[in-house]
């Protein structure tokens, strides 16, 4: 343990990958802890907490704190980040944290939910051309396969970034699609990116982290266990300008990533299928509750282009959605700042349903955000 | 030309039979004329106006007027309704006008393109349950064929009238499948009702006009052509709350008749299909303009209710959610009834997000439908 208080002062890169150790995905009392006093400083305050209570400096610490500190205990009572970074090392990976240049800036939108750091195989820039999420159901039929193949074929001929999560499936015929016109692909792991998952999927996944980057959050050595798949999501998510499903069957795990996509204001979208295909089920429940279909490449591209997405909303409009769902964020992002609209536009503007468009309006109204003159809409 | 001066006065319906052949579908400066002065007396205004001008007594006769009394001329001076309502009743049809009992309330949201009369060959009370307009590509492929004949069998058990155009395709798997289930079947026709179009439909035409009705706004006689086909679209629009668009090219007639539905307010509702196939393009482009996407009856169903709410829900259920957006809703009913749950097991029962959950439990505490004991929400 004395070996640890190095930490305290010295070096980031090895504290962050202790973190990521030490933390599980998605552990937002460790976030703020290094957000407020630096990561070697928080593992050392961390450390000692473990074996004797003390308040952090600087930092209000509710029973939250008291419990992650005995979350983390155990495994910093083992952490050993230097092995990690030697197995990262073998395999020709390196880490990356928020002060590298490669670190994707988009990852940050994730605020206290962004991970300390990331093990990556591959080319740390491979994020800094417009990505494009292709996710879709493991048991694909035959037409999610060619969709998802030459979707990917074609937006990595236009030079996109295809971001998948490396799984069998839809996630597979994107990456090989990717691969096979030598585009830029990212595979976004649950696992150590020491050992790709799943094993069949080996070959290709090497071959992702030579043309494109093999990432993930959790080190080398870490089993990809199912919250680890589900916190990841939100990566794939935040890496790409736009999430698009290509199948997904009703309660498929792509829609748990499309949700964290809508949740970050990416553009999400889906492919419909025969509505007699189970595989299509979760694209047509995405296209009910507001996605965009898509039907070819360049449906997908224009959701790239910065006038369908809202990427650099102004300071003001932040303010402005303070306390609201996405949902009513983007029902109010619609109604014109200058000039009214009918509910028709809204709707339009929103890219969401009629319904979910007037329950909104409604709690708008009522918080004075927005006011109805005749069957038009327009902010207060 | 003297026994027409018979209509000035006394007969409104042979006028208005008598108007339908005269004026073709959708001329409003003929539906002016019937309003402002009866259709007897515009008839006769009409008839005097063609021979020597004289201005329409209280109404302003713009150059509009002029042109229309030149074009009608032709047509007064040969027609003769009383033939026509002959053609008719040799077919066992009637004549439905306005302030006939059976007129379909609903036409009269076409305001002055509204057709003068109706020609009838069934049921004048068929439009008297809510009606679901069904429609497509003629050329379809046999999903369009299956899907629409599955929807259109399980909308007619559940009481729906279907409407459709009587054509090949998906027109004719709508109103097959609603005759074989003893459903209640329209079909608007572009041409006369006594020569049902296309020809080789003829046996199952006639059999919707025996199992629920066969109409059109021209009269017996009249051949079906193009911009007569475009102008009973409106009707089909009309005369059903929904409109659903199960199959349909890029250019099809049937996004013309989406677009009348959307015109006048109606819900209109495409059914997905692979992105591969040309004959869903058109259902893909009105999905991406905002129409909603359904995949089974129910869906459809839902949309037929002023509220899009479910009529099939529990009455206390539908007074629960009632003022509830989607997300609301659905973060309401993963609240158990009895007992209570954590935050997570909200956000896993409702399978939203953690933001949304929060946000919606938040409104929904302001409600007062949940209340919060320790971090626990239960419902009040």
């Amino acid at each position: 343990m004395t070996d640890l208080l190095r930490f305290d002062t010295d070096n980031p890169r090895l504290a962050r990958a202790a973190w990521s150790r030490i933390a599980e995905p998605r552990d937002q009392d460790a976030a703020r802890l290094i957000r407020a006093l630096g990561p070697g400083p928080a593992l050392g305050w961390a450390e000692r907490a473990g074996s004797m209570w003390c308040d952090p400096p600087g930092l209000p610490a509710g029973p939250g704190l008291r419990a992650a500190v005995q979350r983390w205990a155990p495994r910093i009572a083992k952490v050993d980040p230097r092995r990690e970074l030697d197995m990262l090392g073998r395999c020709g990976g390196r880490l990356l944290i928020p002060t590298d240049p490669g670190w994707p800036e988009s990852i940050a939108e994730l605020g206290d939910d962004a991970p300390p750091c990331l093990w990556l195989r591959g080319d740390p820039t491979a994020w800094s051309h417009p990505g494009v999420a292709m996710i879709g159901a493991r048991a694909c039929s035959s037409y999610g396969q060619e969709v998802a193949g030459s979707l990917a074929a074609e937006l990595s001929r236009d030079g996109r970034t295809i971001v998948s999560g490396g799984a069998f499936g839809i996630d597979a015929a994107a990456h090989r699609a990717t691969l096979a016109c030598r585009g830029r692909p990212v595979a976004v792991m649950a696992g150590g990116v020491d050992r790709p998952y799943p094993v069949a999927n080996t070959a290709m996944l090497e071959q992702v982290s030579h043309m494109g980057a093999m990432i993930s959050e959790v080190p080398p050595g870490s089993a990809p266990m199912r919250h680890r798949f589900l916190s990841r999501n939100r990566l794939i998510a935040a890496l790409a300008t736009v999430t698009v499903v290509v199948e997904a069957s009703w309660r498929s795990g792509a829609l748990n990533t499309a949700n964290h996509a809508a949740e970050l204001g990416r553009q999400v979208a889906a492919v419909p299928g025969p509505i007699t295909s189970p595989s299509s089920a979760g694209c047509h429940r995405l296209l009910r509750e507001g996605a965009v279909c898509v039907t070819d490449a360049s449906e997908v591209t224009e959701l790239c282009s910065p006038l369908g997405a809202q990427p650099s909303a102004p300071e003001s409009a932040a303010s402005l959605l303070d306390g609201l769902t996405p949902t009513q964020a983007r029902v109010l992002e619609a109604v014109p700042v200058r000039g009214s609209a009918e509910l028709a536009g809204v709707v339009r503007g929103s890219g969401l349903s009629q319904t979910e468009v007037q329950g909104a309006l409604g709690f708008l109204e009522l918080g004075g955000k927005v006011e109805r003159f005749g069957a038009r809409w327009r902010r207060t």
